[in-house]
């Protein structure tokens, strides 16, 4: 990771003005994030979750979709995320699958937890076999439910992500 | 996990129907999923990542926003979700912020991998340290990005989730 930019650090107060906004104006929950190519800010966003009845709705999440949408692109290439916390799992994969260049973030999950939210529960139940999880999660197979996948290989239209 | 039931069963294999009809129409990836209270299906969906330009629409991520705004609340209580494959980290984020009563899947994570979907890999990336990341984590701190949290703990309208 390369050192930190007082370009970088503005970016970074910015996303956490959206999250003490959006908590001022009952969004939801404290939390903020803007994505910037080229020293633009293409997408931002704070946690809307309760506001709009959308459990996805954080505001990294909120930010991506914009950002993609200004690209017209489903890939962040070259972009850089600024968060006002550390991403939660969701957020973080979401992060993997729309691959920006990097991420700075401005507080912790432990501080989120600190706030009454669960980031850190998720992350261990990540790490929990899949029997001893809260949400029980169970796996059911039949050869023909591997249909998709082989309509997918055989697809000559197919675009991957 | 209770015993899968025929009526579970019709259902995986309407979410498999879903992600089979997605890649015969250009919508993404082959992925589908249906969420389902008191045997209604109240959401539904297929991945549209690349008709969408939108890197958060996967199956389980359509299904939840639609079930959510069906019902008015983010959260879905007493819900089953079937999914055609085992959720990526993302979806599975989700899902805990969601809280459905259980998930019931009918293909893994490797088997998405082995279609080319970095599934396997984000799990991966999930339990390496964050300097091994292969998008780079920074970390930057001061006092007042906790500000958020401050306006958040001090609210007296603020809605947990």
């Amino acid at each position: 990771m390369n050192k930190i930019t007082e370009t970088d650090i503005s970016f970074l107060r910015q996303a956490v003005a959206l999250a003490e906004e959006g908590v001022r104006n009952s969004q939801g929950g404290p939390f903020g994030c803007l994505i910037v190519k080229d020293n633009q800010i293409i997408g931002k966003g704070c946690n809307r979750v309760t506001s709009s009845n959308d459990p996805t709705a954080h505001a990294e999440i909120v930010a991506i979709r914009e950002a993609c949408a200004s690209l017209g692109d489903f890939q962040l290439s070259g972009c850089t995320v600024y968060t006002s916390c550390e991403p939660c799992p969701m957020c973080l994969g979401a992060i993997y699958w729309a691959r920006p260049e990097r991420v700075w973030f401005a507080t912790t999950r432990d501080d989120a937890a600190a706030a009454g939210f669960d980031d850190a529960f998720i992350y261990a139940e990540l790490a929990v076999p899949m029997k001893d999880r809260s949400i029980p999660f169970g796996f059911y197979h039949q050869e023909e439910f591997l249909t998709p996948f082989h309509v997918w290989a055989g697809s000559t239209r197919k675009e991957g992500y």
